[in-house]
């Protein structure tokens, strides 16, 4: 049986469009979704689940109502279930997501940004 | 409300024992664990869950019964459950593991390697 190693930065080679998470794996009922961001994405929160972020490239700016967090490369951040949040990236950045199958990048908040949630690279 | 991101290199300097995986952030029911590896683990397997090894620094070889993958840094693997595994390092390896809480380094194994499956840094 041949089994091969994800390489994250050879996936995300393959994603073109801004704000599109694509899942490169699965771990129970979590996925590993690689997206390419830029810009300010919409407040949203997701009831469901927390979710987590890993920035593998750039820098990455989490707003939320009462404050925020910014992410280097190498530097992972938790936002719990429920919580108000806005990624924020100045420049093109690269993160790595984990969080349940079916998590909706826009969460409860729907909107032209809203991606699906099953395509996978 | 203070937020602060979760380096991972500098989390991984306070880890110094071997193939002893400490806990740096839990989404929802699993744990991030980074783990410092060199050498030969013990074959075991999980039987209740699938186990993702990301490879932060170095390199490591996951062995299975009928083969192995080898991961550099950059590199995600995810361990089926129930699938017999051994990872062996040649060099000094930095690895992310994530797993659900309370996933035993040793699996169904147990023996001298096992660690706490409840300890943070």
């Amino acid at each position: 049986m041949e089994r091969i190693p994800i390489n994250l930065l050879e996936k995300a080679a393959q994603i073109k469009e801004l704000w599109t998470p694509k899942i490169i794996a699965r771990m129970n009922d979590d996925h590993f979704k690689l997206a390419r961001v830029k810009g300010e994405f919409v407040w949203h929160s997701h009831n469901d689940t927390d979710e987590a972020f890993l920035v593998l490239q750039g820098k990455l700016t989490i707003q939320f109502r009462d404050g925020a967090v910014t992410l280097e490369a190498g530097e992972l951040y938790v936002v719990p279930r429920g919580v108000e949040h806005r990624p924020v990236a100045h420049q093109e950045c690269l993160i790595l997501l984990i969080e349940p199958a079916g998590t909706v990048n826009t969460g409860e908040a729907g909107g032209d940004l809203t991606a699906p949630a099953d395509a996978w690279i």
